[in-house]
């Protein structure tokens, strides 16, 4: 798909490929021009700053987020930008993901993160929540997600 | 404030005004036209339908909902509306509020609720999140939320 | 079986078809006329509405729901029909089904959901409820009911 | 209110009393014959099984056991009657009264019991759960059950 | 082993069977005369309490109940004995068995439940703690506790 | 009341003593010889084991230990006596106290922990188990507990 | 006290500062050069960042961060500095703090922060373990605590 | 690796063994000199303490304790040395090893544990705060960090 960045998704580590890669399918699906980089906010946070505000400049006015165990990414993409920021917890720390989704959505005051469901589930409707915030100035994604809602009434 | 209606907010029942109002103060705060309206999915689910279709006519882009114990509001919004839906868990059920959670971020596929932190926190910086979304589309709220986190530099 | 529909079960999803279908198998050997139908309060909040009522029409009396994750067609259906609404809650959120069972379980005032034990085992006892409702009035049942009983003392 | 006994409300302790009348008091709105007593299954196993039965034989035909803790009340009742046993878990035990909401729900096979919300607010349902259960076949019962319903819409 | 019965293993369920007989091995390993039984307290209440006081004639001093789910066996054994009860809980129920800890560890005043860790390992300490029971007045069964605990002292 | 003791009661902190004391006035209760002591797994390692030697020679043959946060308490005890270890898991931890009861319960092979219920309903409960493993040899306190347990009756 | 700063205590809001004033407080009685300072991960993460890096000049060699709800501080203050980070999880989310516990605790590989216990009794605890590790190298420190295990033999 | 033992790692069971020996293995890739040693503070009181006494002389500055279920091993290493103890809890009790965390980091006053995250990622990171503690005064040691950190740049 060609033209500028729409949604940039980030993930804190390789092992969440697998679960954040549901989400580019999903934002495909929906016609969104995303990207999939994995960086570290502990590990490398110049780094996923500098990506951060990058991706803001070739367009993305959506970030999400995945991670899990303390869950810091979506809060520092938060503290870098004023772009909603979706987050999705991961299960790579307890089994539950519930320590992961508690860390998300905690966030302190002006900071907010908009939570989506632990793992698989979550990384693709973190792809339509990114859909329908883009859908209220962008007429193309608001058919797409018509087209999803009718899809279900043929079922 | 003048204009069209911008942010609906919407709690299951009289007992959630309080904790509900710190969102439409933040609202306000940040110049964004909101109402709060009771309306319970469960008991009234007719009525609460009508309430959010009409609320959609008269301009609103983001519905935010709060909810405790079995918290279906927030999903029940997203199930009536295309429209950014975000949901505020309240600690009517148990002491936690990690019931309401959990309730409402699980959503299914297709349906997603941008999940705040619970309570107070989360009514208010649910507000921050609608602002974050109709910001992309609309320079004086950006402002506004440019003026909230220069604020905190000179703390 | 014939005769009017005596109980209709009803699941949020194709994937909870496993665990319902031992809801049916109990329920048909206790002699009660039941069918299983999948529906979504949240994908087809109306089809699903029009089901429950066409359901009542040919003669149900008591409602079965299974759903996991936000869980809320129990709630959905409870707020449809004021006959007697059975909630079983599934695991396909989190691994324990404690999620579903407290969204399922906390109903607000003058709704109740009659909710068993989580999954399979909840959906089997959930026919058993079920009966012991319709026993009341139904002496056919009632002997079934008590042919089960008398069945464990041979042990 | 005059006529046999419908519904048999039974609580483990005197502390579960406040807690437990607020489900007399509902039981009474909706016009059913109903009556609150003490029996601990683990203290009184025999006198609690002779008033079950006594109580069966004097008209009730639903069973409401509310407990905290272990709350074995309730599956000790479902185990003497074969009529619908609804219980409340209170709580007694942990804060939250989870724990004595996990222990009523999960019943072996063939003993269910139709578990409400937790605490007061449980108590209520499980009032409107019994009168649910009883308009099967009741139509002043069901005429009361209506009249709560439409008292929804005017608010 | 010839002599009285010392020590009655009881599980509500066959399903229980592999777990428990480690507590039978280990009591057999200490030298004490044990005996195991299948009886459910809410499917054949009358036949287990006529079993505990049959074993209790028998010798038996010491009661070992393993249950999972509600966890009510070990309760309903205390009710009917004054002789030390073990409760050994389950994994019948939630992943964790937490369920059937607080199930069981929370009994009403005067009817303890001596609770021990959850599943198999539960169960072969359950017969180490009825040795020390009986130990404290059987020099055989201290001799072999001294035994055990010297055994340590060598790895 | 003269002669050896018969139980020692250990807590870990001045701060539990009020719970704990509600242990001691049980034991009275019951006729049985016990002491109060405040004593420090880790603070005072070997006083807290001298202390057990020494109470065992005065002729304690039951240890109750009551700890909160990480509980250690009653697995020192029970890893210096070879007699029955009681645990009251206390809520000087997490409001809850499930903390203190997962840390008491879960003891290695061969050192179990007999636990009750958190907090005072435990504390008294702990000296009617103490009561009941005392019994097995003792008819004075067989006598005591019967006592305690036709009292129930007469309500 | 003169010398080079030992500890920089960093907290994430001003409502942390009494439970971290018990930090300071038990790093003076321990003869501990310390400083409180509040400072948001999210909020003023340059300005955090440059504080980190300039209490490390200033001779910091160990330090403590207090935070609540995502609780990112102690893990941000980690991937500043390669010095020991110690992490006090506070109650101002969820009730119990695990939900902070949990996220402070589960750190990417590389980055740890030691944790220790909830709240107050954390804090006091951080200074103790803060100076355990400066003891290593530090005569008069090594004195302090000495003094303070003795005085616990004294009681 | 000659020279003087800087970090003794201690576990209570041989099963802990493949979790532990990820510590050793990263202590190594540190050049730090460490050993691994099971003994169990239940089974083996006096055998544990001499070990962390004897280790304590033949140089180790920091002690690294793993284990699971009611996890007092750190604790009682803890009571032993004032120097450093760093605890990771292990999953040998509930799937989620919440329970060996919490019994691992409330330890009383004076006597803290460095919690670390739970199973195989805390043993590995416990190895990384020895060597933060240690390199404070150990050039050699804050090289190696350095490398640790500058190898995720490159990636």
């Amino acid at each position: 798909m060609r033209g500028e960045l729409q949604v940039a998704v980030i993930m804190g580590s390789e092992s969440d490929r697998e679960t954040m890669e549901a989400c580019i399918g999903q934002l495909e699906k929906l016609g969104i021009r995303s990207e999939l980089t994995v960086s570290s906010a502990h590990r490398m946070p110049e780094a996923t700053k500098a990506y951060i505000e990058e991706a803001q400049e070739r367009g993305a006015r959506v970030f999400i987020a995945g991670a899990g165990m303390s869950a810091a990414l979506p809060g520092f993409v938060a503290s870098v930008t004023a772009y909603p920021v979706i987050g999705v917890p991961l299960t790579s720390g307890m089994p539950s993901g519930v320590d992961a989704l508690l860390s998300m959505v905690q966030m302190p005051p002006g900071i907010p993160v908009a939570t989506v469901a632990i793992g698989r589930a979550g990384a693709k409707n973190a792809a339509v929540l990114a859909a329908e915030i883009l859908a209220i100035n962008d007429e193309t994604i608001k058919k797409e997600l018509k087209r999803l809602r009718d899809s279900w009434k043929n079922r």
